[in-house]
């Protein structure tokens, strides 16, 4: 049927909510990367999928068109299960850091490709770049190089990994036609499916501090991801986590890499440590190294405790050219050289501390950016001394504000200090895992 | 609030079904034309538009956006009034070569810019270069001259005219955003309202041969165009009128225009000269040339009878170049080579006889285009020998093709026959005119 596939008959079909027939997504994606079909058209198509839906055979259909639009790697040489972990993003988010090299000394292969911070949201490879010569760009062949020899490699998202996503989402960002389910599980699927893993442990974040603001968009959006990457062929599990406050007690590159390299030293906050084992264990368990998230996490907890996650990282560090002595001796890492303090002005128990705020304080110091071809200033961020249920004294300080000049540091106080809420009760505690959503067993992959 | 006229924020407020605020929809439509918005945020905006709805007040803002894109004719040495009809295209409808003249000849003027034909619908541009020398585009100077001194002048669309109306509708070609009421309505009048007319008579077709193929949507359509171009300050009444069968008993440019000639003539078939008076005496009536529609159509028949309304042609003719012993003596038209007849295979009366598929058996034989860069051969087409109602013999001819090649028209042979139905029994008649929907008086014109 050669109308079907004709790119305005493809428009038109969903604008009327039609569902598309078998190969209609994937032709209309091709003529997308051949330039036989346009910008505006795409465009077009994009805002009546938004308005009308996909299903998820349809999801998956456009999924996989995106992932063969480019390279698909497949790491033949790695023997090990390859598994890898993607989050949503939000504020104080260096759990990627940790994870990994522990995930990789317990068994299981991470090839992790990673983007770089926008808007409130950092990224891993920013905070990876605070240490300094760390490459984000490799060769493909260094990347499985790495992977296979010490279990783990972090690099960037080449230009030849998913280009029709890349193409797709820089049209979505400015036709507002970012928030679409289907559209974003494509997107995040297509990039992690081309890193040829055998299956996918998802950190979908709620709250301000994240993109789904609340547990119904959220959920929805984990359950959506779940069941378009199983019927995709892989395993995959999505856990929802809390985004109202940021993660660990530090937001900003090498502070978020020093907490980060804590962990992996077998200390570092509670709740960062706790993230990371919860979704470690995850991967331990896809990557069938685990049959139980109990057992997979007295084995990672025993990683941290000998050093060998640490040495895991150590070594894929020197691999991609970092300076290890800033892993080894973290106050090496870049720091800033004016730090003021913010302190409460009045007493009681921290009620919140807002991701959000707090995420565009980190944009405004330097540690973030607005637009994607900024720079970041690595040593810029925020040291959080209280969170949420601690309690304050008036006068005792909040944060610290890292910042290249004093004036910036300055300029951002009250930011900082608006972003706590301090209560005269002790909040009641808040679950940092909101729930669990496991896919069936995947079909078989095809070939 | 310079947020509200960020283009993407203008996106995802018609994204959401929000009605745009004041001055959103200009600014959207101004940043366009500046290229400040591009084509892909266009299409988004148009498929969410589609999707969402524009309510009156946005469609006028869109219409005066569009129309405030190019230049607006003012025309101001014309002291009559100036009045315009438009179609929304159809099969064999050459109404505006004979109404145009006949209306100037009654007292209004006529200040009408055309189309070209595209698909099975026949454009006016095309039918009035049948005619040697005619020239359709001409300085806005002569323009203005010729509609002074004969009260009409017959040009075609310039890019000086509403060249935001000319992009979109480019995009929405490509985009399957055509179809949706505000936005055809926005697009007609834009056009027309350049034209710097006191007053608009729509013919909006219904039927197979019409872009509205049912009743429903063609009232819609007629009733957002008077409530539309109302509001936007013009006098404004459509006509529903049936598009089930072909007009008058030719398709094809010079056939077209010689039958145009012979309702000038006092003559032609009955059913061309009656849709030229209804929509005639519209235009007198919105014109205030005359109180009532009877009393205008008998000035018309007058003008008919008594050669006044040929003459107004001639004159145009000669004024833009055109060769007027053509209009004289219809006969030296262009004529094609190869003519055959089509019979009936069967007795009885005419049922239908499908203005879709004689439109396309025109396209097919050389008088339409499917891409707008094509050009058509003036003297190909058929003539109807029958039409619905009338009763046929078997082996009587149904019709006539006329083209350039025996072969192409045999070609269109059995198309032509499979045009026409023929059953036992004599059909009921069916009303010319539908419906007619007339606007409130308008509010003053805006300064």
């Amino acid at each position: 049927m050669p109308t079907a596939f004709n790119p305005v008959a493809t428009i038109r079909s969903k604008r009327d909510g039609e569902t598309h027939a078998p190969g209609q997504i994937r032709a209309f994606i091709e003529q997308f990367s051949g330039n036989a079909v346009a910008d505006y058209q795409m465009s077009a198509w994009l805002m009546a999928a938004l308005q009308r839906g996909l299903d998820d055979r349809e999801t998956v259909e456009l999924t996989e068109a995106m992932l063969h639009s480019g390279k698909v790697l497949a790491l033949p040489s790695v023997k090990a299960p390859k598994i890898d972990k993607h989050s949503t993003g939000g504020v104080g988010d260096k759990i990627s850091i940790c994870l990994a090299p522990l995930v990789a000394s317990c068994g299981v292969a991470v090839p992790m490709i990673s983007g770089r911070g926008l808007g409130h949201t950092g990224g891993t490879l920013d905070k990876l770049e605070a240490i300094a010569g760390y490459r984000v760009e490799i060769a493909p062949s260094a990347f499985e190089r790495n992977v296979r020899k010490f279990g783990v490699s972090m690099i960037g998202q080449t230009k030849e990994l998913a280009p029709a996503d890349a193409r797709i989402y820089a049209l979505r960002d400015v036709t507002a036609t970012v928030e679409c389910i289907p559209l974003i599980v494509a997107s995040i699927l297509s990039k992690k499916l081309a890193e040829g893993i055998d299956g996918l442990v998802l950190d979908v974040k709620v709250g301000s501090g994240a993109f789904m603001k609340d547990l119904k968009s959220a959920r929805e959006l984990a359950h959506a991801l779940v069941r378009v990457g199983t019927r995709a062929g892989k395993r995959v599990v999505a856990l929802l986590t809390q985004m109202d406050e940021p993660i660990g007690n530090t937001i900003g590159n090498a502070l978020e890499t020093r907490e980060a390299i804590e962990i992996l030293q077998n200390a570092g906050p509670a709740d960062t440590r706790e993230l990371t084992l919860a979704l470690g264990s995850e991967m331990l368990v896809l990557g069938k190294a685990d049959k139980s998230l109990k057992s997979a996490r007295v084995r990672l907890e025993r990683a941290l405790a000998d050093g060998s996650a640490l040495q895991r990282f150590i070594a894929m560090v020197r691999a991609q050219g970092g300076d290890t002595r800033m892993v080894e001796h973290p106050e090496r890492l870049p720091t800033a050289r004016h730090r003021i303090p913010v302190l409460a002005t009045r007493a009681g128990y921290v009620k919140s501390c807002d991701a959000l705020a707090l995420g565009l304080v980190g944009v405004a110091l330097g540690a973030g950016r607005t637009r994607a071809e900024q720079n970041v200033d690595p040593s810029a961020g925020i040291q959080l001394l209280k969170k949420r249920g601690e309690k304050i004294s008036r006068g005792e300080p909040l944060a610290v504000i890292h910042a290249k000049s004093a004036a910036l540091a300055k300029s951002q106080a009250a930011a900082v200090h608006d972003a706590f809420s301090v209560a005269h009760t002790k909040p009641k505690e808040k679950p940092q895992i909101l729930e669990r959503i496991a896919g069936a067993a995947p079909r078989p992959a095809k070939r």
